[in-house]
């Protein structure tokens, strides 16, 4: 694949910033459990657990807890592609192994540029159709993953 | 991954079986659609067309046409893992590019491996839940993928 999948305006949504934290840190940030439960969630949620098996097949998955305690099982998702430092992508349709899970909400594709001393960071997440996109939208993507990121960069950025 | 995925008797049905023909023409069966559309829907069944572009993320589509002539347009799938002569995968839950379809039923893992002047063949066909598979099993799954694999002998055995 080209390092820029098409987007598709009615079916994908798009994070795009230049961030001061180099593309390894980025890398570390999003493939590292320890790194990535202190940031992934934006607060006052927190991710209480995360499990990483960082090849195509290996799983991804993060547990959740709200404000108020209550922690929210994620269904396991499933790594597609992983080019260090540069590529990432995975998707909650399929588990482990590459298994169908029973449903799905959406593939994420995530590209980390090198740009001057940081890093041009591109988050695309896609969907089956327009009504996953908009419900996602609804659910605050844009605020919620700027808010993660905003967060990655506090942690990452003096490392 | 190991050559050798777990399979989960629950969620998985299985064809293995040792066939006459060498890894590199069940390969070339499997990935060239001049070749697949001569095997992969046993008769009286046909495949009127096919798309294939080999890699991860890449489109795996196939068109039928039932005995009396209604064509059945398939859901556009996803090749997953593409290890030439070795090891194909792709799956029903997403499209193009890892987009996700609206649906899910299941991902294919084919396993050739040399075995004397032929190959060792595996079809694992994984699904999300016990529903499904048994769903997969009552189409015919263990006759259809064996009538289809027998087709597959016959076209390859001469090359």
């Amino acid at each position: 694949m080209s390092n820029r999948p098409m987007i598709n305006p009615d079916l994908d949504l798009v994070l795009e910033r230049v961030v001061p934290v180099r593309p390894e840190l980025v890398w570390k940030a999003w493939t590292e459990p320890d790194h990535l439960v202190k940031w992934f969630t934006p607060a006052p949620w927190t991710t209480v657990a995360c499990k990483i098996d960082l090849r195509p097949g290996g799983i991804f998955s993060t547990t959740m807890r709200s404000p108020d305690g209550v922690v929210i099982p994620e269904t396991a998702g499933c790594y597609l592609e992983v080019v260090k430092e540069r590529r990432l992508c995975w998707t909650d349709a399929l588990g482990p192994g590459f298994r169908p899970n029973g449903s799905a909400f959406f593939t994420a594709m995530l590209l980390f540029e090198p740009e001057g001393t940081g890093t041009r960071y591109t988050a695309i997440a896609m969907h089956a159709d327009p009504i996953a996109r908009r419900k996602h939208e609804e659910m605050g993507f844009h605020s919620g993953w700027s808010s993660a990121l905003d967060q990655l960069v506090t942690l990452m950025k003096g490392k």
